[in-house]
């Protein structure tokens, strides 16, 4: 992995081990964290549902396994600063981390369906949105705030939206949100509480730091604040080459090019090009592993190059025959997120 | 109107007619027909819905309107070469029109909920499409294949999809699909299937020519052809200027910039930005009346220009933070579908 920090952990996975499959490994899977790891003996764990509902429920992960049917969902997480790198190619974005590709990945989960627990609570009128809180103090907050967020009533109820204990078919380590995160496949992954210890059902979106400060689309010259800029949720189409890596030098020969695309799971990846004549001619990559709806798709294509420097482009195309933006200059914002520019890498062959 | 074909009727909305409000009125509203209008008895009229169902109908307008509720829902269609002049800037492209911003409009529609319907027909297993079939025969496609198209199960079955017989308040007019037509929010045109006579359950998506051969984005070197390149659908992020137009010459003073943005429905139109520096800055325009998720939504802003040459560029962003890509040239098709590139308008400042 490429640590960015280590307190709190954050770190993204590396381009080598995003390359090994469409399937991320646990142990290399990207990590967001925002506070400490929280310690928390599952025997003791209690999660609270509240809020617009019509019981209040407080339930243990043995009630939680025991009353409702366990699930599993493939879904790629993907961090809202993933790809931030190539917007601070342009300008210094100051107290953020220069994320490459890897701060996404993608992992089978296990648990429950968040719709059945709301179900079981029953949303009392005026509920518009489901508010959920970690366990964990997030320094950069207000004191005392622990990473919070919400999602849309509608998307709650969507059978893809876990609460998870397990991943890839092991208990989720603690520093994936043991005992139990919330899996919001198709939203930023700021979506997908870990440590999870309340759910609350809302009349309006979560008010907390993390949505209403933190995790905003900034207009170029904006400036953060409360409700600031527009808020962050659906993930937009994109795309990134994990090999040949950016200044790699290369022998003449077939060139392999894999990668990634994602279009957020409403919409789904329909097509991959790649172009090494600067966009003027594009060639389709072969799209492999289908993982459903709410996966990544990896891709591959071969490219022959004559000696000399090249430049490798690829743009995504998703099912409402949408693309790519160009490149990051007109795509700027302060904070650095949402990079979904066509990705570019400039290689050597000699 | 701009009139681009008169047998079969084909006519955009004028931009002085499109910027007169958010709403379209009907004798504006384009027409984008592949065949002469039939002409259609309503008393003689019944819709027949059958396939994959549990009990086949024949239902009468009279029976459409007393059996089910009725509802209106404020939608934009728009057709899949809405602005393909842009594309055809580039290279021409022979046998389709030069379509510029006014292949698209917003009506209300009233009429009753597909779903409805189809509850009442009952799907019977296997059922994951719904086709629809009009009375129009057209003469591109195989002799004696009507037009028709589908969409999925999925979204036939949301409160959105209707089957309508008014349109701002008043019938459907004959050009418009008189006595009843499909309008599919969301989706390409093409879709909202005019002249209604025909809805079938099928396990697979339709393929008649105009979704298994027409209304395909195919490769940039792609050839038409059953099934080649990606059947088109839901509808992507897309804007236009309405004033001023391309080539207008202005006296100095504020310039009022005006346009719609469509994000298609399931995303809404977060921001829209103006540039008029080539995109090293951009302001934010004010977004105008909000109609609801499947409608557009016009905005407009003001800008200040020296005497000369000026270029203006808009972005549009969704609530994905995806925005649109920066030109024409790195979305070429061959048919010229999906123009989305950030509209640009170069006007003269004397």
């Amino acid at each position: 992995m490429v640590v960015h920090e280590s307190e709190p952990f954050n770190a993204e996975t590396s381009v080598a081990a995003l390359g090994e499959g469409s399937m991320t490994p646990t142990d290399a899977f990207y990590v967001r964290d925002h506070g400490p790891v929280p310690e928390i003996d599952p025997h003791d764990w209690r999660l609270r549902v509240h809020g617009l509902v019509e019981r209040e429920l407080s339930l243990s992960l043995t009630a939680l396994r025991e009353a409702f049917r366990e699930r599993e969902v493939i879904a790629t997480l993907q961090c809202a600063g993933n790809r931030r790198a190539g917007l601070m190619a342009i300008h210094d974005i100051p107290g953020e981390s220069p994320w490459g590709p890897g701060a996404t990945g993608t992992a089978a989960w296990s648990g429950v369906a968040l719709a059945d627990v709301l179900d079981l609570a029953g949303a009392a009128p005026g509920a518009g949105h489901v508010g959920f809180e970690g366990a964990d103090p997030a320094a950069e907050a207000t004191a005392g705030e622990r990473f919070g967020g919400s999602i849309p009533l509608d998307k709650a109820r969507r059978p893809e939206v876990l609460l998870a204990w397990a991943m890839n078919g092991h208990p989720l380590p603690p520093v994936h949100g043991a005992p139990v995160r919330v899996v919001v496949p198709g939203y930023i992954g700021a979506r997908s509480i870990k440590w999870l210890e309340r759910i609350e059902l809302r009349a309006q979106p979560w008010t907390g730091y993390f949505q209403h400060v933190a995790y905003r689309l900034l207009p170029p010259e904006g400036e953060a604040g409360p409700g600031a800029g527009m808020p962050l949720g659906l993930v937009a189409l994109n795309s990134d080459v994990l090999a040949p890596v950016d200044g790699q030098v290369l022998t003449t020969g077939p060139v392999q090019v894999r990668g990634y695309a994602f279009a957020g799971g409403e919409r789904y990846v329909a097509r991959v090009d790649v172009s090494v004549d600067g966009g003027a001619t594009w060639s389709q990559a072969e799209l492999l592993d289908d993982l459903g709806p709410w996966a990544w798709r990896h891709w591959r294509t071969t490219v022959h190059l004559a000696p000399g420097s090249h430049e490798i482009i690829v743009r995504a195309w998703d099912s409402s025959a949408a693309t790519q933006p160009d490149d990051e200059a007109g795509m700027w914002n302060p904070k650095g997120y949402v990079n979904n520019a066509r990705p570019r890498v400039r290689i050597q062959v000699v």
